[in-house]
């Protein structure tokens, strides 16, 4: 199909922003040329495609962008909407797929940060926040193989790669307290059944370089505020 | 229709946030009942449809809540589809609304809460956030009527309410240095515009009021910080 060789992703492949665009076009099978970023020398096209924010991933399909990782989801979905549909048709589950999407965006992101990236803390609950939102999420998967029920959806393409990532960071440098197999089973479950998905195994980082990578951007973002 | 019998907006009068869900009511002529809540003593009936974030507007549709002032915006734009779409109809068109909705999310209402909320300041860009954002805006309105062209849309009905707030602040007591009228026109008149749709004017408190409540909460607020 013509529309589908017009599709360039601009990524970087460490962020988990650019993940969930990776994870939903590969859902979809919408073959496209991904473009890496260098995030401290942004090409021309990137402030170009996304002149406000300046930020990937920007997927632009025939020359046009479309920016924010939560909306690339959604535009992808409703433009290849023959395959593997990942928001419900009804409009009330579609409400409730957002709203879980809404609060992992306002979040698990900045509490993320404030627990891994700033010097010393956290001392202002950024920990209990995390955990926080991580057991409404727990609950909200409850006994279901995904967030959508059987079916893979928009708020399992938008939390993994989030929560990849913090359990990656835990992993390495333990700030929550460690143990979110014994805190987190249902949520480290459906981590692991994601990660087997094709979509998702298809696209994924080495996890070792994943990880070294976080622990160097943290090692940086901490030195800069000595 | 029995479905329209069925919505309750849990509400607060001079909320830009419930307001958004009025507006977009009042657009589709869905017929429902408004439930004033005590903010400093919140209804058993809000903390139990909106237990995580414990905030109105809540819209319940036969007895299930949707929350979070934008996705109610599109829930109802989905619901009600026949009448007044809010959202364009091409992927690539509602893309971008929910862009310029996200944007104002993000970066309106925190910046006008560090303007007009925190003692002392501005000293830390807020004016200058607020301002970039708004010149974004009225770039992007450019000669049109409404943000969707001719007609009014999902930017439109999201946009309004924290535009109008801002502007009854900064006439109230002007901390962007006042001439809003010389500095954003396009804005300025797509406001007026917007005020004279039977959707919006059927539904907006008096402004002195609004006006009087703002001023009221900026005190407390301040006073607090003390």
């Amino acid at each position: 199909m013509a529309r589908e060789k017009e599709v360039v992703l601009l990524s970087f492949w460490s962020s988990p922003f650019a993940l969930r665009a990776r994870i939903a076009l590969a859902e979809k099978g919408v073959r496209h040329e991904i473009r890496e970023e260098n995030l401290s020398d942004k090409s021309h096209l990137l402030l170009r495609m996304n002149p406000v924010h300046k930020k990937i991933p920007v997927l632009i399909h025939s020359g046009k962008p479309v920016c924010e990782s939560s909306l690339i989801v959604q535009y992808i979905d409703e433009v290849w909407n023959q395959e593997s549909p990942l928001l419900p048709s009804d409009p009330y589950e579609r409400a409730q797929a957002r709203f879980w999407v809404d609060l992992v965006d306002k979040k698990v992101y900045l509490a993320a940060q404030r627990v891994w990236f700033i010097k010393g803390g956290p001392e202002d609950g950024a920990k209990e926040d995390l955990m926080e939102v991580f057991k409404l999420l727990e609950t909200e998967l409850g006994e279901k193989a995904y967030f959508g029920g059987d079916r893979f959806g928009y708020l399992d393409v938008s939390f993994f790669p989030y929560y990849l990532a913090i359990h990656l960071l835990e992993t390495a440098e333990s700030r929550l307290g460690g143990e979110m197999d014994a805190k987190l089973p249902k949520l480290e479950g459906w981590m692991k059944r994601c990660m087997l998905r094709e979509s998702v195994s298809s696209v994924l980082p080495d996890l070792d370089k994943l990880s070294d990578q976080f622990q160097q951007v943290r090692k940086k973002r901490l030195d800069e505020q000595a």
